[in-house]
């Protein structure tokens, strides 16, 4: 191990693990589940609510900052911690996802995203205006925000197109070499991100070449983007078993609370998905069993909370109805409440993963809670 | 007194007092400020980010809730204060001022506001379905809500049209004598409320009529409706002192700072505006001396908070820069840290008030006020 950043494994039950990564703004108990704060916050609410839903970790988006209010200022602001008035741990992204989706698909005619073995040109889907992303200059922007954990540049391929695949999985590993050598920043750490589309042998090609280049951690690019639940599983299962135990895997973009507990499985430690905040803005409120849209009319006199037993500010203190009122209103605060009990939904799921795995019951909780999911279903 | 609301005034400097108004909530010290919560929220806020803001008394909207969700429900689930989750003392008005303006304006060729002795017959905003309210009927809705204090049905009038206003006075007039033969909550204080546009002798006829009703407090409506501020405030130079010394007045709708501090100066106890929130949603930040629109670029890269040495939560943790980054990137948080400082701002400035009242120096705090605005204009 060439690089600083501890990751202590403190418990495995099959391939599901249980430990602790040290950052320099505090531990991330792993497995862990990050909120996506897209411009330096996650929509409707405070840093405050946040950290009460359970947040330890939280996700920013490269491509996002550097547009807007740009990197440079927020490193003349004291950094993103600073900047976005969250003092525990940060991870960016390489901003590869959104120049590759975002920014290539928004802008109709006018679209430009230009890709050359020295980085990707494209548009800002603000104001049309071009840029251009170089593994050089993502590890100088990513450095300007000094996350806690920052990622390489990646070029995230359509996954079913093979020759596609293999290219950017080549162009990814010659980048992933250039990040590396760009990046000075000691209380960084930066993750490789492993590509290769939904091709098994590609995946596995693409471990073992990150995995040589000994990264303090690494991510897994690329997926949870049009496959199957089988395909990404699939993916997983080879894909861990290359890695080597000791650094931590962090599933990008990723997911679901049935995400979770199967991913988790298959060897995951990190996660993050901007899911129960989208989902909270369109009036959805999850559960670990299913999902509840609040505009149904059934809510309408329903005094009961959005969840039994559950201890979250909305939970404890307003009715399904008042929520179903908000909703049908439009207004904000059905975001503010439904954000809070969705992230609380998925803080405290990953949390009761990681004690079973402690406990060295991951199995049955697995099971109960697919059973769970069926009695409801 | 024929009621059972007492009001206590501490002291008094001038026409400014300082009292104590007892609720089935709790008491309210006055001068007192309510922040808005038009439809069962204050916008783009948590109850707990409005009572650490400072807030005691929370107005809501009469038409607005008897349109949606509907008063009937609300009672079902508990009342005002149950549905949304605010456990201190609440206000509603009659509905009146919006019948007289927003439903009357808003539906174009479609609109429909008939007003006859009985009542006043007009068309949804949402969906342009027909209702009628009559004073029996407000005093349903408001006893269905059940807020601590609540309002005669009245008739805002154009405030120049000397006619219009002395036919709506005396509907007033009459409205309030139903609406007090109608009312029977004995835990909600039913207020009057005093007309007759800018006329001197219309407003003091009726604060002279409405006092020998004995309502445990008093309100003066249709004012800051387009007329001056000179206007204004010879309105409740005539009014005031004819009002009895020992029950509340409430300035309804009003205000700024300005308002506040001259119209305090002139007997007035109890304020309501949506100001501070709706111009935070705007991107606009209010000092006791001014206002800020955050989207100017010098904010872009100013580290300091809003207000040096303000204490709400916005100012403690975030920089200008960063809530100029979210009104520019439209964000949510942008309106929550905003109408929190802005509530903040108003709330201490009627602390503050209150304070100098109860010190006997309202007069100094009154001169400093405005020095300090125009050391700052």
């Amino acid at each position: 191990m060439s690089h600083p950043f501890q990751f202590d494994l403190l418990a495995t039950e099959g391939s599901a693990r249980a430990g602790v990564f040290q950052t320099a703004h505090g531990p991330l108990p792993t497995p862990i589940y990050a909120p996506v704060g897209t411009q330096a916050t996650i929509k409707a609410l405070t840093p405050r609510q946040v950290k009460e839903a359970g947040a330890i970790l939280v996700l920013a988006n490269t491509y996002h900052l550097y547009l807007r209010p740009g990197d440079e200022l927020i490193a003349e602001l004291g950094g993103l911690h600073e900047f976005m008035g969250w003092d525990g741990p940060l991870l960016t992204d390489s901003g590869g996802f959104q120049v590759f989706s975002l920014a290539g698909q928004k802008q109709g005619k006018k679209s430009l995203r230009t890709i050359d073995e020295n980085g990707v040109t494209f548009r800002s889907h603000i104001d049309g205006s071009l840029h251009r992303f170089t593994p050089e200059r993502v590890m100088e922007i990513e450095q300007n925000l000094g996350a806690d954990i920052a990622m390489v540049l990646d070029e995230c391929a359509p996954p079913y197109e093979r020759d596609y695949c293999e290219q950017a999985m080549q162009r990814t590993h010659a980048w992933a070499v250039r990040c590396q050598t760009a990046h000075t920043r000691a209380d960084q750490a930066l993750f490789g991100i492993v590509q290769g589309g939904v091709f098994p042998d590609l995946r596995e090609e693409s471990a073992r070449f990150l995995t040589a280049l000994d990264f303090p951690g690494y991510a897994i690019g690329g997926l949870s983007v049009g496959e199957s639940k089988e395909e990404m599983h699939a993916m997983l299962e080879v894909v861990t078993p290359v890695l080597p135990a000791h650094e931590p895997r962090y599933l990008m973009g990723v997911g679901t609370p049935v995400d979770l507990v199967e991913s988790v499985a298959r060897g995951i430690d990190i996660f993050d998905c901007v899911y129960p905040t989208r989902v909270a803005r369109n009036g959805t409120a999850l559960t670990r069993t299913g999902r509840h849209n609040l505009s149904n009319a059934p809510y309408a006199n329903d005094p009961a909370p959005l969840e039994a037993g559950c201890s979250c500010y909305t939970c404890t203190h307003f009715s399904r109805a008042y929520l179903r009122h908000l909703v049908m209103a439009k207004e904000m605060l059905a975001a503010t409440l439904l954000s809070i009990h969705n992230l609380h939904t998925m803080l405290t799921l990953i949390k009761d993963i990681r004690e079973a795995i402690l406990a060295g019951r991951f199995a049955d909780f697995r099971a109960e809670f697919w059973a769970a999911r069926e009695r409801k279903a």
